[in-house]
């Protein structure tokens, strides 16, 4: 029998892509998705009206999703943290399920750092200990018994997988880890926003947050947890595009260190990663991920520098395609189950 | 055991977008995949990194597709009309595949407008009444035994969803049929131009062939093909966009006709289609097609003037799509296999 | 010395453009600028850097309009209808400046109509006959003591200057004047919309108010103001990109209408039109007049059909630079004073 | 009298904004275009309609190129660095004219870096160390009778204005100075390949010439003439959009260097430096400049790095306009003169 799963606010885009995928999985059930936005209205006509499993579906208001948590196996977040911080809690408590959420609100250790960058008091440290920080490339599966997956920022994603490997071989310095990250404007999420209209986006590139970002720590605390403490300084860019995201990050070479021993540490490292292309040069493209679970690699390097470049899909490997990686991982299901088949649709 | 296909001329926009979807295709094997652009590349890194059944094929030179069709039950031909028109008959004549020709080469009746449309002389005026014009909605299934398909043009394949029922049904004129349609940059096919810069795309418009468009005959003969002779005019505009076609038909409503008549014409005439939607409104947007084999159709009407509008995704409804549900159709599977779980991935 | 103007609603789309240019134009000083939602901040720094004359300039709030229009010759209205309507006649009344209202507000006759199309009860019936509807290539330079003049709509300018000459001429039918019109985002205005934002705008192509927008009567209005009543039918789309509209007009020719008789038509209307370039074919495209205050037509014709199509800059020849053009002929100023360095700036 | 110039290459992006700048410049006559590919044609149709100067002139071909330069006082070199490298010598030699370069050919000064660079053996090593670097605010005006001055590049002149300042005030450590650059696509020139197609561009931003591109040594050499060598890293990307370049920067302060003091060095080195606004944080955005001969520069800073963020539009402080600023100083025109004016056309 199917494993029964639902989506708490599946009307943004990274809830929307995350219904997509999930209404051709062929191991779970998609049984509920909320939206207060969209209360009422049929799934499958917003988000997909060629998905059969969707057609059965309609929006339930937020208020609800305790309530439709108690009968399915595992609830994904696609919510603000400020709702998740508050919402998971008691799904863990009063019900089953797992939780897999895909906000910041269970990403960090420290609660200086939820009042630094996400502005608010983070009521629940006791979880954050427990949470699983779902980056199956560098961490692997979550332990028995998980049941809440804090699934991580597009940013960190992609600047964990582009670097983590390179410093925990010790082939680079610690003192000074730079990612220069650029985003499509989804990783912004549905907005009514001036700054994100059309004529203000369009031909246009900014820099923004510049040191203060709030997947700075995030970033930080992902490469500790990988077991290299390094100085992380990150600034995000705003590209005048929909989706995907390009991390080029600067590291500085140990001594003696070779290209090619740089390339075959990210090799190794992802020898075994299904949704990971390592490849021989510093040409990464989005274009080559845009639409799959896929991350690219790719590094030059010389005696100063190394160069190491990451593109993803900011809401597939960036949000919902990596939660569905983390709720494969989760449930025993073969990691690459409903990804593999996504389709790239050239061009 | 799986049928057997192949694709001639793999590497342009039609034949990569036909290549994904044949790769998740649970009835038929997709065996060959030609291009003499990317000859010996491998096919799955080239279009799909992330389908399975791609990782296994290199891209064949166009040269052997002969040689190729004779081990396959149906081959797509994904050329331009001038390679067409010479091969699909060898094929034909020297193998027992079947083809189905996403070109214009077979999908007229009169070897005067191949001169005047497409500038050459068409050698095999024999084999024009064979082909079957393959635009399911109005034309069903191919006739038992048919062996050449010739898959509609994307404009035609819109204009004709979005009015041939009206004019079937007697409820506009006929010595009017105004078709104004905006498609997206794919549907001038992969090519190093400056016309198709992004510089000069970007931020622009433009009106081209007006009254000269060779889909204008296709047109016409569409809708005396399903019963109603009527005068076309069709202007075609560039859209600074990559996927998607907007038809935006004018016809002129007989005395007494109502929108509420018109609109129940249109549900009657698709209430079996699978991939048309019928909505009540003018509100018809390229972004509901995106990515899937749907057409939206809509209308607006008042006495004097009915506005049907029509949505497609240009590569796929538009071409790689419907050229996999005559497939599918010819092969006697149904009808949306492999093609109802495309995903749109909003946005 | 130099005349003195103000703009009331300068942070908006039109009337940023506007400021930009009477920056440089020679006869005529800015001697105010009014927005609320910049309200006291520098108008360069948020307009135009590197214009002198806006360096000096602070944005006033909108409610000092009427003290400041006492003070100058002439005030442009880049505000709403609904706040025109209600602040030129005390302007008109309460001081002795001209007043340009680049809103609907003054363009129509009927107080029907902006019931219909604009939701508003118009309180000003007698203002109505007296505003001058100014489109100088159809209807030349403002009558002397000419106070208010209504600036035409975007899509209405580009409509009636593709389509009026050949009415009045009498060389097509005027039972059906069909308007295919597509614009850019920036014609809705400066605003924080999801409609309007990036990712719901970008890769999309969408009809609205099919047979309902407000510029329908405007068009209609304007042709009889040209002397020859037509049956309009106006259909609006939102195109990807930030400037610029496409008028797509399909008319009826009269028996033996030749396709040179409606150029010739064209060009003579259009012979001492500085800002009217007519062209021997419908490839008309939004990049030629993109910056510019210029207006391009063309067309093709056979016995069914007459395909005219027209191009303008919305915000230029479509808003702010019509507006100067009407300014220019009010004052008694050289038409093309401010307007014809305007640089394209290729590309 | 106005002083004559003329432009070769007129009809590729820089040629033609060129073009319409000077036509609008006081004090300059722009007396001959040429252009292989537009041989004949009106330069004004082709450029710029509205621009009077413009009307007058025919592109000429460029083999009359030396044969034109002997009748102006400047020519203009809108060509490939192969082009240049052999025309500006005979100019030089042949007539009286000054030369101002726009390409690569006289920028660097060691012959192996045209060959490891550009691929070609430079042929007049002794013009090298003749040619002035023309980057005015960090080098000021040509020496008296400077005839020849090498236009800097539009990577190189966002770096170099991005980064000078602070390392020749010792502000910061010259062992890595970290340049990752995004510029629009007319950065490439207008090209027909299928890599700068608007399918292959729109919605990608990839990473090219990493490590290996042409400016790396331009910059390099740019700093030490400003008095401070430092360790260069460029890295360059191509973003999905027209005009515009944006280079972020990544500095190592020396201790107890101050976030202030960074802002200070920068706003004393820019005081008197009519396009350079400095601003005080890293919000720097293409959109401030482009159509504009401005550079914005911004930064954040922390006691491991700092973050200097430079804005151009690439066609015009990148190329064009910077030539035009040139030319004026050489001339003992006013810097300002015919650049002042740009209009920005918000948005």
């Amino acid at each position: 029998m199917a494993l029964r799963v639902g989506i708490v606010g599946a009307s943004g885009y990274s809830g929307s892509v995350l219904a997509s995928i999930l209404a051709s999985h062929r191991a779970v059930e998609l049984v509920f998705c909320t939206s207060d936005k969209r209360g009422g209205e049929p799934v499958g006509e917003a988000l997909h009206p060629t998905a059969e499993p969707l057609q059965r579906l309609r929006f339930e208001p937020n208020a609800s999703a305790l309530t439709l948590a108690a009968h399915v196996d595992l609830v994904f977040l696609a919510t603000s943290a400020e709702v998740s911080v508050d919402l998971a809690p008691r799904i863990l408590a009063e019900t089953g399920a797992r939780v897999i959420d895909l906000s910041g609100a269970f990403r960090l250790r420290e609660l200086a750092e939820y009042e630094t960058f996400y502005r608010f008091a983070h009521p629940r440290a006791d979880l954050l200990p427990q949470a699983h920080y779902g980056l199956p490339e560098l961490f692997g599966a979550p332990p028995a018994g998980t049941r809440l997956i804090a699934n991580p920022g597009c940013y960190a994603t992609s600047a964990l997988l582009t670097t983590a490997p390179l410093l925990r071989a010790g082939l680079v310095e610690t003192d000074q880890v730079l990612i220069d990250a650029k985003s499509g404007v989804t990783g912004a999420g549905r907005q009514a926003k001036e700054d994100y209209s059309f004529c203000e986006v369009s031909e246009d590139l900014r820099a923004y947050k510049v040191l203060g970002h709030q997947h700075t720590p995030e970033i930080a605390l992902g490469l500790e947890r990988h077991g290299q403490r390094a100085k992380v300084t990150f600034v995000p860019h705003l590209l005048p595009l929909r989706r995907g995201l390009l991390t080029t990050a600067y590291l500085r070479p140990k001594a003696g260190v070779t290209r090619a021993a740089l390339l075959e540490c990210l090799r190794d490292a992802y020898a075994k990663a299904p949704f990971v292309r390592v490849v021989d040069s510093g040409r990464v493209a989005i274009k080559a991920v845009a639409g799959t679970n896929l991350a690219y690699v790719g590094l030059e390097a010389n005696t100063d520098v190394v160069v190491s470049i990451g593109a993803i899909d900011n809401l597939v490997k960036g949000a919902a395609g990596q939660a569905v990686q983390n709720m494969n991982l989760a449930l025993g299901l073969p990691e690459t189950e409903g990804l593999d088949g996504l389709l790239r649709f050239a061009p």
